[in-house]
């Protein structure tokens, strides 16, 4: 399969020089962007007239709970430990694998529409979100919610549960599909549990996939009942390593940066989903900067935001930090794009690959129309970053390939029947919350 | 001209007992809502099937200033003051009509787009901006900038342009766009200028459109040179009054809060702009809410924001407010569209005719795809004003009626041509900034 971009108006090539390219052309063939020029001379399978679009990397997303996005919407604006123990895990007990697999094909689709070509996942039946993974085209990382501190049975059932999830990503073959550690929290996963996972982690080399330090009470209980913070804890037990996907990471004090830094952790800042939640607190972004820690962003699930759209949360992330600092230079839109691409890529390890628009890169691509009315006017090579950051819409969207496989071209899914999804998944939410 | 919207699946009424109706169809003639009910006899001149989609009134958007369409991206990440000296103020003394006409019609097609049906501006050139808003169809409240402190010859020339501009909207004789006076700000205009607007405002039951309190800087250097805080100068010089409009109203005291409520003031919040500008503060929502102050919602121009899409405007409104107060419970839903639909009208004096989806009322309408991977699920009645707050965007809209005239159908403009005006909108912009 090869496609050929043709004519791109602009091309935000977030090279190490960041260069917007003009009025070029890229070549694809098998999942590899090829070539980049004003004139192409290869045949392509397949020719995408992009005169008058905005040509850039797929987004990452690097949090999000797939299957919950049956749940968008099903409770909003309630207390996180009220909304958690009386909706979503009475809710989440009668999930079963099918209706997984239509929650996770719906935040596909979702993806798809709003640009975001690679993912890091975490919840139940993985197995199921994997079929629903591979059927969509998406890259993706995923892993089992380990939630062992309350129940024996349970701990063992969940590393089984692992076990069997690795064998499985491992059987389908598929290299855009990896499979990561997902022990839920410091506080919901026993020490061993923890050990565990980054001792596999160090000797497979495998990710580990988070939550840290997410709300203020969350840190000040963890404090009364272990007697360190939440991140002191864990260095102390030997758990921080480059490998770490710490999620959140709100309520950090410089101390807990300063061991980030050293143990080389990553970080998932989800701004939508915090300030939804009302947890209080704003992630220490300039302060991680500053300690050149890597950030990246997700949406979190579309339980806690509602969507999965990060061209949304590129822009309430600068919004918030701003507002939060006073200050409109803190986080500029070309830091706020580098966290949703370079950022998103370099937590999950796959920074040589993926991330940019250069020759031998995958090619995980999209492509946003310029012809709405908020995309108007475009000022220049220096102003269509900013352009993407605060005006762009995910649904300006209508170019999306991943691996070098078209997955939605003018709009259009081509790989997957919207309207087979939207019905699936419509009657999978009522079955769940029934 | 008469349209039916054909079994709706579902009607978010904005009553005053907020019924969300199922499976309704809406008869709409001469500019009214005529009926509502399961089965209508009408033959209607245009009928739009609305079996897949959320029919609510249009949105109200209290602050623009449309001709700055055109700068939408120009210079974005600066420092307020540095962004107004440097690059705002010097490209608006090269504004013409045309130009102001074209970045208005720019401005009017994102929000048929997005959804706004009625909006209230402030600029210059405003004869030129009512010619496009005449020819979009949409509902307007149009107001000259008055900034008269600096120059004795401006302050005259501003006098007879607000009078000019009055004079040619009563001569247009159309009853969507209506005038407004738009003293700029209280450190902007001088005193006498102030009680002058507030006289005809009086007089004629004319509205006020000014900014109050925008940022710390002006709050504090106001009271250095008057020796008062705004709003306390305001009142002692009797200029606030149910006619006042009071744009962004960030930083006020708990006095100035009271004094708005003693004397009818409205508030028009705009949480995007007032974040990205990161001038500081967050105004003070639900101090508003408890002395029953009326607040409405504004974008702000395309310059600040970046775009004109009050979706957005609500959920990133929701957000601000439980980040800022770490509580979720804050600002619920049914409460931000309330702010987006009649908030707006009872701001603009028009809440009797607009902003709810009732008989007899003005058929400022719009309608919502479900058929989209961000609109699926919809859990049931209790959940739809949730889903349009936190799961739609401005781009899930497919349909927009204002005053009875179809705007958008099927995301088609009716009324403009949507790539003629990308291209002059585009042509324009390079003028201005040339």
């Amino acid at each position: 399969m090869s496609i050929l971009l043709k004519d791109c108006s602009w091309i935000v090539t977030q090279n190490a020089s960041r260069e917007v390219l003009r009025e070029k052309s890229i070549y694809i063939e098998d999942g590899m962007i090829r070539e980049i020029a004003s004139k192409i001379a290869h045949e392509a399978d397949r020719v995408i007239e992009c005169k008058d679009k905005i040509v850039m990397p797929g987004l990452v997303n690097t949090h999000t709970h797939l299957p919950m996005t049956l749940l968008r919407g099903y409770v909003d604006d309630m207390p996180l430990q009220e909304w958690l123990e009386t909706k979503i895990w009475p809710t989440e007990r009668k999930l079963t694998g099918e209706l997984s697999y239509q929650g996770a094909l719906l935040g596909c689709l979702e993806m798809i529409r709003t640009g975001t070509t690679c993912f890091m996942d975490m919840y139940f039946f993985m197995e199921d979100v994997a079929r629903a993974v591979k059927q969509s085209g998406l890259r993706a990382f995923l892993s089992h919610a380990i939630i062992d501190i309350f129940d024996p049975e349970r701990a063992e059932k969940d590393r089984e549960t692992t076990q069997r999830l690795h064998r499985f990503i491992q059987d389908l073959g598929e290299s855009r599909i990896q499979f990561v550690l997902g022990p839920h929290a410091p506080y919901t996963c026993k020490e061993e549990t923890l050990l565990r996972c980054k001792e596999i982690s160090d000797k497979e080399n495998i990710l580990i996939h988070t939550h840290i330090a997410e709300t203020k009470n969350e840190q000040a209980s963890f404090e009364t009942r272990y007697g360190r913070r939440e991140v002191e804890y864990l260095d102390k037990i030997g758990f921080l390593s480059p490998r770490l996907v710490a999620v959140h990471s709100v309520w950090l004090s410089r101390n807990e940066i300063e061991l980030f830094r050293t143990r080389g952790v990553k970080v998932s800042h989800c701004p939508v989903s915090n300030m939804k939640l009302g947890d209080g607190g704003v992630a220490p972004l300039p302060e991680m900067f500053e300690a050149g820690i890597p950030v990246s962003l997700g949406t979190d699930s579309a339980s806690s935001n509602n969507c999965l759209d990060m061209f949304e949360t590129m822009k309430v992330c600068s919004l918030l930090h701003k507002a939060q600092r006073w200050d409109p230079t803190i986080l500029p839109a070309q830091k706020v794009l580098d966290l949703a691409t370079l950022g998103g890529a370099e937590t999950l390890q796959i920074a040589e690959r993926v991330g940019g628009i250069e020759e031998d890169k995958a090619a995980d691509v999209i492509a946003l129309d310029l012809k709405a009315p908020n995309m108007t006017p475009i000022h220049g090579k220096e102003t269509v970053v900013s352009d993407l950051v605060y005006s762009a819409k995910g649904m300006n969207v209508s170019v999306t390939i991943v691996d070098g496989q078209l997955l939605m071209a003018e709009g259009k899914f081509q790989t997957v029947d919207e309207h087979e999804i939207y019905q699936a998944a419509q009657k999978a939410a009522m079955e769940l919350v029934r």
